[in-house]
């Protein structure tokens, strides 16, 4: 338990996925209203919820990708949910069947624990305020209104202390409330035929650790992708006009509540077209500049969670290039400090900066991993690295070196677990050995990384060995349905028994198989008085781009202008 | 000489500052068409203008530092111009005061070479088509016909042979013409005084080297900006609708001809602002969403260097950050190749990749250097790297490791030579150490330096030592108003005697004083089927941004509409 912090409110967290579909048409579409009450007829009438069963998560349970690639519009499709509750603060699973509403599987996840509820964070706050060193610890902070006073119990994805292997453990924080207000794709057609690049790209992890190694800081390490309750859900309602252009098209979702009800929300993803004013591509011959404007097509959502706002953007442009992008923004966490800016700041914290008299912004990292199913023309891919390699020219006066491309094509996992050296370049390369273009080169689609970062905190650390993802750029995986998220499917209070860096120990072969990329985007982050009271957005990116793909530069036809489409 | 490669035209290249102003009405405007007509005729009347003298450039020479910052409108400034000339293959330098029409300095600059001209690199069409050894390899290849066969020579920066010292040499190719088409921000107000963060920014050099040893492409390593003829100029029209939103404010330009006579080229620059459909900032609370709508003013221009477009990017964004960046399109650089797709590319060449049947993309690295002139605040800064440096937390159950930021103020100019290491991280800041925030820290401004490479060339490379900037991502030096170009003044044969490498051997004091910072925007290049026949535009950018230079974010309130503004 800490003393006080600036107040924040955790108002809404995750469920893994939203669910856009409202009617069923394609085996991948989220559960549809009458299909999540169709879960809950059938764990009811299989005796499995007490009343004070709480709802973790319930998802569509995936077909299997051979069953996807399959199916034709109109075919019926199988369809099952996966079911996450908690009763009595132990964890159980449950697969259902939803045409027959049937439980095909029902057990006790031994070994890991559901996912924070809302109540059991914010549940917390009469027991907390009822605990005798915390009203003397308020007290001698001149504090006696408790009703001022908002306590909240937080988890934390790694497993720090024993009990957290068998109960349910939260980390508590109080913030006082008085006078303040807040306290923080999929294929690509061309040539006239459909083809695809990728199965699936998805946001698999976010991974937020922060730098204060003091009481009630030492525990903040996020996996807000996974460690949270369901209900609200990870993403949020976006804002016409200021998330998305008002005319945009709008999509709803739908998730779970604690209590097993479907909850419907408006606008949790936005898609529209821009036109950013840069041109396709352009050339002056002589006196004249021939090109092409570009267009992009933006499929966006926000997640809040809690303090932090994180655009999550898909962006397609004409010639194949599919550009991944996150917009951090909202409310950085802070700290209370009674340090003021008479101190000289420059010899001031090292865990932070001084955002505001009396705030401290805590120095933290963000990790993102997506995860990229690539489906090169087929589900049978190799990944490629294409090295720059320098080499010697010997007798000619005009060089003494150049670099060449050599290409080699990774073997197992291990080979494919890959850093950013600017001293050792290479392009990184999906590609499908049999297929091949018109030049004779096989199919391929490059990874692209943007301006990211690595963590550099100790692979011992307890934080770090659950977001043990951070310490690489890019991992390769052999395609496993059941390996989703980078940080493990139960990363609270787990011991880092599950994710990339414990997947890829069994370093599988992956030349000429289905397999998987994840790309980490990750920054580090030193607030400044600029990022006080609310950030302004912060972008990083990455891309995927098709190289051998098409025979040609496939945006050489576009509308001669914008208003020609 | 080399036999035939696939078509190409130079038609166009580069002098080191466009000329924007019509008039004079700031001691930093463009020369004025009067302006270069008194250089003329004062340069005519002292007796230095031969019949044959070429002009290689004729440029405002800027008033020191001192005498801008003192300026106020209406005040009248001393107009000075540099002339570059070439008489008799010597090149010459002088400068003249315009106001007298006087001849200041005249002199022979020994050890350098002018740029290259027009009439140098198509002059040679007739004496390389008369050559024996010429007309002989044509004819092996069954062309006679010598109208359809255009022979050019190209400068080669750096000194491969003896000759270059004291003789204009150039590297002769020849293309076939037959059947084708084609053969190729300165000050922000805010918070209501007008404060400095850059006196000026600009692109100092752009360094291209070619990776294939060959005969005819072993000179190939383009220093861009510098190395080319005047006349024309490095940037080009922009085509409204295209290039920039057709109503976007234009800018007309100014340069030299080789004759001596100025030259108006219409839209060299545009100005325009664009809503990228992004929020500013936003934030959820409850069940809200605040936030402002951002917007972008975007100052472009476009170099068009031979076969290669680049787009030149400064995009100006309300909260103070400015970001740079470079879109690449246009034509890559071919070689024809007796290579058929039937071959098995895969065990293809090292030095390229098929783009066409019989077409080559040759690999090849492109180094923008940026220099960046910052005055935060007033001309005396100091550079300060903020390490992010591990540190262990010992006996605490909850972490064994945090980071901590370390800041470091660079004191001489080999403590900020910079690469980017990920297993390293750092914050790169310009601050001025007696100026204090609200919170009393000294305020900055900050490089984000975005996806990049450097150079794996050898050291001792004759092309990398011309380029040798590109060896790293940042630099630092004390400020010398005769330090403009990275890879120095006169870089046409010369001997590496110039530019950032070199300067920064003196490894001056860099403390507290006026200093100038050096980003090196790099990628390297392997080419694909969809650059072919023309890329699809490629862009790379990098930013600067206030750090604890405002007292908070400083788009809070920004309008909450665009239609508001």
């Amino acid at each position: 338990m800490t003393g006080l912090r600036r107040p924040v409110l955790f108002l809404a967290l995750l469920t893994p996925e939203p669910l856009f579909a409202q009617s069923t048409t394609h085996p991948l579409d989220g559960l549809a209203t009458a299909e999540y009450w169709s879960v809950y007829d059938a764990l009811q009438s299989a005796g499995h919820l007490t009343p004070e069963t709480k709802f973790t998560s319930v998802l569509l349970h995936p077909p299997s990708k051979a069953t996807v690639l399959a199916w034709t519009p109109g075919q019926p499709v199988p369809r099952e949910a996966d079911v996450v509750l908690l009763r009595d603060s132990k964890t159980y699973t449950a697969r259902v069947d939803i045409a027959t509403k049937r439980v095909v599987e029902f057990g006790e996840l031994k070994g890991a624990q559901s996912a924070f509820l809302a109540s059991e964070m914010f549940g917390a706050d009469a027991y907390i305020k009822k605990d005798a060193r915390i009203i003397e610890a308020l007290r001698k902070r001149g504090i006696s209104d408790l009703r001022t006073v908002s306590c909240s119990a937080l988890p934390v994805a790694y497993r720090a202390v024993p009990a957290q292997a068998t109960e349910r453990v939260g980390f508590g924080s109080c913030s006082r409330t008085h006078g303040t207000y807040h306290s923080w794709g999929r294929s690509v057609i061309d040539e006239g035929r459909a083809r695809s690049a990728l199965y699936e790209a998805s946001v698999s992890k976010l991974f937020v650790p922060y730098m204060d190694p003091g009481n009630g800081w030492n525990n903040r390490a996020f996996i807000d992708a996974g460690e949270f309750f369901a209900g609200v859900g990870f993403l949020k309602p976006l804002k016409p006009g200021l998330d998305c252009p008002a005319g945009a098209t709008w999509f709803d979702g739908q998730t779970i509540s604690e209590d097993g009800a479907p909850r419907l929300t408006s606008r949790l993803a936005c898609l529209f077209e821009r036109a950013p004013e840069n041109p396709a591509w352009r050339h002056l011959q002589g006196s004249e500049v021939y090109g092409r404007p570009s267009r992009e097509l933006v499929l966006r959502s926000a997640a809040t969670i809690g303090n932090y706002d994180y655009l999550l953007d898909w962006r397609f442009t004409p010639d194949g290039t599919l550009t991944v992008a996150v917009g951090a923004t909202g409310v950085i966490e802070t700290k209370s400090t009674t340090m003021t800016a008479a101190h000289d700041a420059h010899s001031g914290p090292e865990t932070g900066q001084l955002v505001a008299e009396g705030v401290i912004g805590v120095n933290h990292d963000h990790y993102f991993s997506y995860r990229l199913d690539f489906d090169v023309d087929g589900t049978s891919n190799s990944f490629m690295l294409n090295r720059m390699v320098p080499q010697r020219v010997d007798n000619d006066p005009m060089r003494k070196s150049i670099w060449v491309n050599q290409p080699v094509v990774a073997a197992r996992e291990k080979d494919a677990i890959l850093d950013i050296r600017l001293d050792q370049p290479s392009m990184w390369m999906f590609m499908n050995p049999s297929v091949r273009g018109s030049l004779n080169y096989a199919v391929a689609y490059e990874v692209m990384p943007g301006a990211t970062a690595k963590s550099i905190l100790s692979g011992d650390d307890p934080v770090q060995r659950i977001g043990a993802f951070s310490e690489h750029q890019f991992w390769v995986t052999r395609y496993n349905e059941a390996e989703r998220y980078a940080a493990g499917t139960y990363p609270t209070s787990s011991d880092a028994n599950d994710g990339l860096a414990v997947w890829t120990k069994a370093n599988r072969t992956i030349e000429n198989t289905d397999i998987v990329g994840w790309y980490t985007l990750g920054f580090h982050h030193i607030t400044r008085a600029e990022d006080w009271p609310v950030m302004p957005t912060m972008w990083h990116e990455f891309a995927i781009r098709p190289f051998h793909f098409f025979n040609k530069n496939p945006v050489l036809d576009l509308p001669k202008s914008l208003a020609d489409h």
